[in-house]
């Protein structure tokens, strides 16, 4: 199911518009790129309800939050919805500003999210359990977070992802935990935000968001891997490098060897 | 004449100032370093006319376009014209938002370009002869690219360059094909960004902007096809890295042993 | 005593604030995360005053000034001194323009800075005697910058850091030489920036700033000539990505070895 998802992403090649923070822009497009879709980034007001008409995806990220751009989310969201694109929101440093609060607020009240991501804390603090952010890093354990993720699924009526040493994937009723990834994906800035590309360029071409976001999490984190086992890897400047590579030699006969996903099942 | 020509970059060290997308940024700023001229990028209204004032060549490019700072590329292109400093643009997406058809027109009415540089969608859509750009990207085929050219060269007493399998450049009479580069840089987000940097780079020091356009795209292809090469790259980010590297390396004996480009005779 | 400081920033991973600019914040995150600190990037000035209460210190950065972010960097280091939080000022391309002039003037004003690093030109200019700056890179000779970083010092209470191919940090009577790093850090953009980086993080574990300013400046420069000494590097694409791994793997031995500070006698 994984490569043929990848396969379907490689084929059609479907434009992911993202509006994100300055920090990572880059990356993120690169990895869009090399997992075989097309990026485009822009969040001027005046295009961006026309440029996210034309995408498969709409990937929203609140790294870098500023008043237009908040504003062009928004429009962007709505305009993805009425057409029924796919939303990702990545609600960056949720809960360590009274800003990113009411941003994520104002979004979920005004956009239907298809698939939420963030980190534990984020997570937890949105479906109201509290947490620690620091900065945009999860502080603590959360003991609770397959709740949480349930919960937020059932309000908000959408897939919520978890990322981690191990990924959470969960709808109102299911949860798969994708052991893929490599710990020095963690030392490199941006990978959080880079999976929220990679949940965009799954979801513009499968529509159950469980699956095309399990095989997101699979990829990435099998890529992770793959750039973490390279000889010629000495630290994390080499290791973004490398990561880049191996999204876009990603094939059918790694999947096979390192796909780890475990349904979770509630008894 | 292009050994020459890079000669000079290097021993001028011009000022190349940068209004463009956050997205590329970087990759601009290091691409136009490693060939040996001196980036600068600002978009501030505030300051752009001064520091346009000060550089050798102008480049704009609209990838992430906002009301700002499509205000600061006409201060700083008409200041640029007053001091007879070449300007360079790339209309990046041109086609595929209205905000983009807006910007290239309001640039194209203030502000005398030197040198037009796209893919082959946006040359033929601001040709008039239409086109599909998807994101960013060109989209089909583009069988009368070479008339569009001259049409706009024309009509904007410019130099055209068109980037592609071989890149065009064209003013109202001649046409120059250079058949250096590599499929990998198709892979790279932002290689059509650093070729219009390195289009301002050579045009600071050769005002005949055919010349000076053929000149950077072979260096640019040259860099390429060298990274391309090099037995420690192992995909898109790796490859990225040894462009960097390439540019930087890039020596007479290179150029003369990779060099391939062709005058179009049209009878 | 340097190691000790690492491993102290090792330790508490201080949260590093930047406000700075588009071109090189990417690269200022992860180099904060390599050498073992938290990087946070935003300006929105509607949670500046939140994000820089919660941070270790506060980095400003003028590469790409605008209103708002001037206003938000204000904002921000004002709050920072209320709380004693550490704010590192790196005035990048002063003397380049009217409004990089008046943005340090205004920070100066209404902020405590803790630590001032420029390049030659920029310290020489704003400790009032001349210089040149093109772009953002100082042209030309300065003998008189110990003197310079003196006047800056009383005139501001803070510590002084000029980069160059020997980093001068001085207070109003103490000077040191620190004559790590390696050429090729000219040769990537942003490694000011990322200097600028390193003195908030070290600033952030210790309040004595000439010695965590010459903690910072040691590791940064010894991490350069342990990734210019790679012999995987083939120029500055492949360095820039070497120079993050030798953040991350800096160790005790590798100080020890190379370390090379000197203080200045004056009599």
């Amino acid at each position: 199911m994984i490569e043929q998802l990848l396969e379907k992403v490689r084929r059609e090649k479907p434009l992911i518009h993202h509006i994100t923070n300055q920090v990572t822009i880059n990356d993120c497009a690169n990895a869009t790129l090399c997992i075989g879709a097309l990026p485009v980034m822009t969040h001027a007001v005046d295009e961006v309800e026309e440029m996210a008409a034309a995408s498969g995806a709409l990937v929203l990220n609140i790294g870098t939050p500023t008043p237009d751009q908040i504003d062009a989310m928004v429009a962007a969201g709505k305009k993805a919805n009425q057409l029924n694109i796919p939303v990702i929101l990545d609600p960056v440093g949720l809960g360590a500003t009274k800003l990113r609060n009411d941003t994520v607020k104002m979004i979920l009240d005004n956009v239907h999210i298809s698939v939420i991501k963030g980190n534990a804390g984020e997570i937890s603090i949105l479906a109201g359990r509290g947490g620690t952010v620091k900065g945009v890093e999860s502080i603590g354990r959360y003991d609770n977070i397959e709740t949480s993720c349930h919960d937020i699924a059932k309000a908000y009526g959408c897939t919520v992802v978890v990322t981690g040493a191990a990924d959470i994937i969960a709808d109102s009723n299911r949860t798969l935990m994708v052991k893929n990834g490599d710990a020095m994906m963690g030392r490199v800035v941006g990978t959080g935000c880079m999976a929220a590309s990679m949940l965009g360029c799954f979801a513009a071409v499968e529509s159950d968001h469980v699956q095309s976001s399990a095989a997101a999490m699979a990829c990435f984190g099998i890529a992770g891997q793959l750039a973490a086992k390279r000889n010629d890897i000495k630290g994390p400047g080499t290791f973004k490098a490398a990561l880049m590579d191996e999204l876009y030699n990603l094939d059918t006969a790694s999947i096979e060897q390192y796909l780890n996903i475990e349904e979770v099942v509630t008894i």
